[in-house]
C-alpha cells in the first residue's frame, strides 16, 4: 500500500496509444496513457470505459456526436458505444476498466496491445 | 455520455465526509469526497477501494504505519484492511470503489451514509 503519483508515472514512458497499468482493485485496472493523434473506431463488447483527463483536451466522436473533455473532466463510454478518441495536442489520460478491456476492443491491428506494461 | 467536471461537482456539496456518486461503471462507484478531521477506524469485508487526492493532504492510518496521499496520488486499500482516514486541512478525494461499498464499512455510526446522493 503506496501512493501512486500520476505525474510520476508518466515520465517513465512516451509512448501514445500504449496504456499503462497502475494499479488494480476488484478486477478492473487503472492505467495510464499518453494520446495523440486519431485513435481506432472500436467499442467494447462487455466492459464500460472511464477516460480522466489529466492534461490536454481529448476529444471523443461517437457515432452521432462528438464530446469533448478537458483536464479534470472524466467521460464513462458504456459497453456497446462505438467511439473513437482523437487528441489534436497531446493528452494524458487515467482509464478505469475491466481487467478483460483490450485498448482497441473489437478491433485488432498495429494499435492493439495486448499486454499492456505495468508500472 | 457528457463529461463530468469534478471542480464543478465538488461546489455541490460542502458537508465532510459524505460521499457523493458521480459516476457507476461496471459495478463500480466513481464518488468524490470533502474530508476535515479524523474519520472512524474501518475496513470494507469484500471490496478494495481507491483514493485519489484532488486537494490536500490525505493521511491513512493502517494498523502498523501511516501513508500521506499528496493531490495528485491515490491509493488502493484492499479489502479487510483496516484504516482511518485522517484530514488535518480540508482535502477534497475522488474514490473508486463497488457500488455495494459504506462508506464506514463494518462499523455503523454517526457518519454511516447509507444512501449516497447522486449529483
Amino acid at each position: 500500500m503506496q501512493p501512486v503519483n500520476l505525474a510520476g508515472k508518466l515520465t517513465q514512458f512516451d509512448d501514445y496509444w500504449s496504456p499503462r497499468i497502475v494499479g488494480e482493485l476488484n478486477g478492473q485496472h487503472v492505467k495510464l496513457a499518453k494520446l495523440k493523434g486519431e485513435f481506432v473506431w472500436h467499442h467494447h463488447e462487455a466492459e464500460d470505459e472511464l477516460f480522466y483527463v489529466i492534461k490536454g483536451t481529448l476529444v471523443i466522436e461517437f457515432r452521432d456526436k462528438s464530446v469533448t473533455i478537458n483536464a479534470g473532466e472524466f467521460i464513462i463510454v458504456p459497453r456497446g458505444v462505438e467511439h473513437r478518441p482523437i487528441a489534436a495536442e497531446e493528452v494524458h489520460v487515467m482509464l478505469f476498466e475491466p481487467v478483460t478491456t483490450l485498448n482497441t476492443g473489437n478491433v485488432r491491428g498495429d494499435l492493439t496491445v495486448d499486454h499492456p506494461e505495468a508500472l
